[in-house]
């Protein structure tokens, strides 16, 4: 089934989004919100599935479902967990400062705490107070858990995944280095994200869905025009299973837990860094691996952080074509 | 006033409690919960202020209060970020690893983002799943803040503070090393937090709250043996509100986001490292500093970490000896 929040209040509106993603029925009658289903998702998940089928055979009267009326599926969690699932991301970022890899990093996921008080809509901008913190996209794949016992290993984690989402992490650049080498982590680096305008269970991904990884590329364009292509199946040494295990090691996780992919990025046919999606690559899902590309090839990043009045739009399509999430659509804005 | 969330589902049952902690009143008729307030912070608190006069006049029916009925005053919570204003207890673990203490800390705050989705009652027990990870108790002042906006600075930071407790920030010392190693700050090493039976407002702490600081000892107790008796109110190189303005620089903060102080930690009188409690001194809020000096000194820490069966409780009284937030009372047990 497809999920949404409509906006309203600080925790929207829950209800169920026709698979087209073109229509709607509210579901507050079943929940109030979407951590109000989680909360209870044994229960309330089989009568959203009831509805959701309502909803496709057009047995319940619907209304027109208007992405940028959406707020994040969920549009503020008690926990936002971000992993780095594709090490080919990480090497790249640590070959531009001439640091290696450490091996473990194929073992042992990296993953960072992230705010999650407040997301941004889909469709809302970014708020940038200073275009010199230097304002980044990463395009991404989320899941949402139910309660997740603490110590499950990556199979038994697997069964934990309720949702997947797209996701926007967005990252002031230009923070970060001082914050890391503070030590503690993002804190200031890591303004709020932005999830796709709705969350679906992993079986509407069918056969995209498989070994905790979703197996369709990830559509980013920038400024109107195609950045990004990469597959979000491959290259992904870490599984979104294997991450929410990481994730529980030491304590459970509650529902409504969100655990993000990391940025997606794909090597080159050849193995080396990616090439641009215009000279046949996939691109990137972030700027920042373009610049560190850059700066491997040509000494320096020559591609600007995002401004005031770039744009950025994220989506997952299926195999005939279709949105399978909606679109996250956002333009930076001076705040 | 003071505010408790009796034990509840996932998010308690908002009680006021009389100023001596003795006994509460319902007030759920007001608000359901402590979040539920917090996000209409500016309609409810009167109307809970209202009814806590009534508690302190014994104008309503009021019931006993017992703390180990009390979740966490906020059970989960949509943002957990920890700093580190005692500036000391950074400077021991750096000097008892032979590393100097950058400038810029004594400017720029320490802060990680921690977990907040399922946080520990205050007289719940320390769930732990192997001893290896070097369990650890850190006693630190916290505040609950309404809705602060993106940029504000410390003085009006200070007007968002509208709650204050105590906490038990439980850390996993021997995981440290290796997740800062990796850069991306504290994961599997920060397992869920307590905090006190009660949180009050600033005006309750009269002449010891100033400048964004309670100036309190905090009362720590290890095994029943007094371990720590540190001022809160000295050498805190950071106020509260200084903390809660290095949270909102890059980001509005949402009503019900806790704010703690890091371990609270005093030089001694002669300027040198603390001394135990049994020698005079002030002692430590957690064993890591304890352990450091005794790296120090020894070239060895001697005091283990906890282990199944060890006791912490963490307290704070008033100038007539009166406890102002109730008490955390922990014990570690094997999960």
């Amino acid at each position: 089934m497809k999920l949404a929040s409509l906006k309203s209040g600080r925790d929207g509106r829950l209800v169920v989004v026709s698979r087209d993603i073109t229509r709607y029925c509210a579901a507050d009658n079943i929940a109030p919100t979407l951590q109000a289903a989680l909360d209870d998702w044994e229960n309330v998940a089989p009568r959203l599935e009831a509805l959701y089928r309502d909803v496709e055979h057009e047995a319940v009267p619907c209304i027109r479902f208007h992405e940028h009326d959406a707020a994040s599926p969920l549009p503020r969690a008690y926990q936002w967990a971000d992993g780095s699932a594709y090490i080919n991301h990480v090497a790249l970022v640590r070959k531009a400062r001439g640091a290696e890899l450490p091996a473990s990093f194929h073992e042992d996921p990296l993953m960072y705490q992230g705010g999650s008080d407040a997301f941004l809509g889909p469709r809302d901008p970014i708020p940038l107070r200073d275009e010199v913190w230097g304002c980044d996209m990463e395009g991404e794949i989320a899941v949402i858990t139910d309660d997740v016992p603490m110590g499950v290993g990556a199979a038994e984690a697997l069964g934990h995944i309720k949702l997947v989402m797209l996701c926007n992490d967005v990252s002031l650049r230009n923070l970060v280095p001082a914050e890391l080498a503070k030590g503690f982590g993002f804190f200031q680096s890591k303004p709020p994200s932005a999830f796709s305008p709705v969350a679906v269970t992993p079986d509407e991904l069918e056969g995209a869905w498989a070994d905790g990884r979703v197996h369709r590329p990830l559509l980013i364009d920038y400024n109107g025009q195609p950045f990004g292509r990469a597959e979000a199946g491959v290259d992904a040494t870490f599984s979104l299973a294997d991450l929410v295990a990481h994730a529980a090691k030491t304590r459970p996780l509650s529902a409504g837990t969100v655990i993000g992919s990391g940025t997606v990025s794909n090597r080159d046919a050849d193995g080396g860094p990616g090439r641009p999606v215009g000279e046949g690559g996939r691109g990137y899902s972030c700027i920042a691996e373009l610049r560190t590309i850059e700066t491997i090839r040509d000494g320096a990043p020559a591609t600007p952080f995002m401004r005031a009045g770039d744009t950025v739009s994220i989506e997952m399509r299926d195999a005939h074509g279709h949105s399978i999430f909606g679109r996250i659509e956002q333009v930076v804005e001076q705040a």
